[in-house]
């Protein structure tokens, strides 16, 4: 069921890109493919990824004050740093600015961005200020694990799949808004407290951003295994089940940009994951079970059946830009 | 002599931002305004700064070969790690890419950045891919500092004033690009060693991207000194002199993009500097004192009068494009 004929999609890119890397410096434990690098340094385990915001592209004008869009172009980045079980320390902002953009959208985007970071007591020690066609903000957050990483790697045959908070909301409100409904964006959830506990227990960890079940469809490669999902257990949001009905769980399986936490933990450690629910301080669902077999995602409904997903995830690189 | 009416410069802008950065990390030895950021991670330093190369405004399509732009976007982020006296270690790269871009560009895009920071046994660790307006390049490259960490700030009355290599051979490329002659652009040339070397000596270093003395006027802002420069010892591109006979040290000394470090050294270190100079790969000139008053630059010609230059030093966001 091909989705597209012949650009390649964003994650082909990547991934051709990552055949591309050359040789790896001795400090790297994890590289390029998982929700952040880790390098080891002088003791320490570093945690770096980059995002990036493009204004027409991740969103449209209009559609997130300065100060909502600065908190999540940290919150994004903040996200990937959670599903390594990593803690944020320090960003550098590199920002495109078009011609006659206002000082206070810039000071906005910072207060946002400096505001959401000092929860975690991180801060942003750096940047870069370049003219471009459209506003675009690209962020690099480095992290510190205290713990053990957790990369898309490790599930096993037998582990339970478990997500943090809900599904869907993201992708109506933008549903909406394209439809002319200004329905506010939700923001990014702040999962670094969840994903610093649910570290201690998961075999695999991955953040929801392009939808569940291409993300776990990563999971699923780097693990080399099956993953099925029960979608009567796809915690919908509440906005997404009313505005899209019959239609939600597999909106919600799809959407992307949630931002919530997706991990395989052993049944060895259902009993610790149990004990640490009520810290996460975020709702936690069992969705699903790893097995052996071929990569892959497999969502089945009541009857046992494979539900047929429309949409594929988002894909920066597929068709015209289809979001914000 | 204001440059500009109303719209903030580049400079403007950075030092506007930096007000609003918030609280710092506990790790930060060095924050925003110097070259790179340094942090004091596991007894370790770890220096970090990113840069972007934008088509269309730092470059012109056309203008370089994809594998000339990866090279060019390694080696204008290592400039900073090297004038802080680091190795670059890891990078990550986010892409901004147009909708038809075309694999055999993004493949020579990292296959030229790879091959520039192999060099340094530095390594492509991850990145970001996202559909934008037009090709950015944005880097963020980490680098370690096994010495000390040379900032910007360090420079002291009675110090000299030294620079590598030679001025105005990319600035007065990109003038005859402009006017149709296609003169290649130099490279950005390699000064990671000659920083580690120079860090030993150095008060204060910075890297010449914007021009030489808009540069020095970083430093002697940083360190509230006034810093004179003669003419005659500006280390003119011999392609500079070329084309632009009388006016090449005036623009030499603002055309920027050369990507030379130029420090401070106590004269009790100029012996140390002349026992090192041999070791740099490159040239080396003293090119003027730093001094008392007003923090300022001031050239002054072979009569011991103050140069007028015309430009002042690149900047992103005063005039319309006008570089590459």
């Amino acid at each position: 069921m091909p989705r597209r004929s012949r650009a390649p999609t964003e994650h082909e890119w990547i991934r051709r890109l990552q055949t591309r890397l050359g040789p790896q410096p001795p400090a790297v434990r994890v590289g390029s493919g998982d929700d952040a690098a880790a390098l080891r340094i002088g003791g320490t385990t570093l945690l770096v990824t980059t995002d990036a915001l493009v204004a027409g592209v991740h969103y449209r004008p209009g559609w997130l004050s300065p100060r909502a869009l600065g908190e999540r172009a940290y919150r994004v980045n903040a996200s990937d740093i959670a599903a390594m079980g990593g803690r944020p320390l320090a960003a550098v902002m590199a920002l495109e600015v078009p011609r006659g953009i206002r000082a206070a959208t810039l000071d906005g985007v910072v207060a946002g961005f400096v505001a959401a970071a000092r929860r975690h007591r991180a801060g942003l020690i750096g940047g870069n200020l370049a003219r471009g066609p459209a506003l675009a903000i690209t962020v690099t957050l480095l992290g510190l694990a205290d713990g053990r990483v957790v990369t898309r790697a490790g599930a096993r045959p037998g582990d339970h799949i478990v997500v943090t908070g809900e599904l869907g909301a993201m992708g109506t409100a933008v549903r909406d808004r394209r439809r002319g409904r200004p329905t506010p964006l939700p923001r990014v959830p702040d999962r670094v407290a969840a994903g610093a506990l649910l570290a201690r227990v998961a075999s695999a960890m991955i953040d929801v951003s392009d939808g569940l079940v291409q993300d776990l469809e990563h999971v699923a490669r780097a693990s080399g295994v099956a993953i099925r999902l029960a979608a009567a257990r796809i915690p919908v949001a509440v906005a997404c089940r009313r505005r899209l009905g019959a239609r939600a769980t597999a909106f919600a399986l799809t959407a992307g940009e949630d931002y919530e936490l997706v991990c395989a933990v052993p049944p060895r450690r259902l009993a610790a994951l149990d004990r640490l629910a009520p810290r996460l301080g975020c709702r936690l669902s069992r969705i699903g079970v790893v097995g052996r077999g071929r990569p892959a995602v497999t969502v089945l409904d009541g009857d046992g059946r494979p539900l047929h997903l429309a949409g594929g995830g988002f894909d920066h690189l597929a068709a015209p830009p289809r979001r914000r």
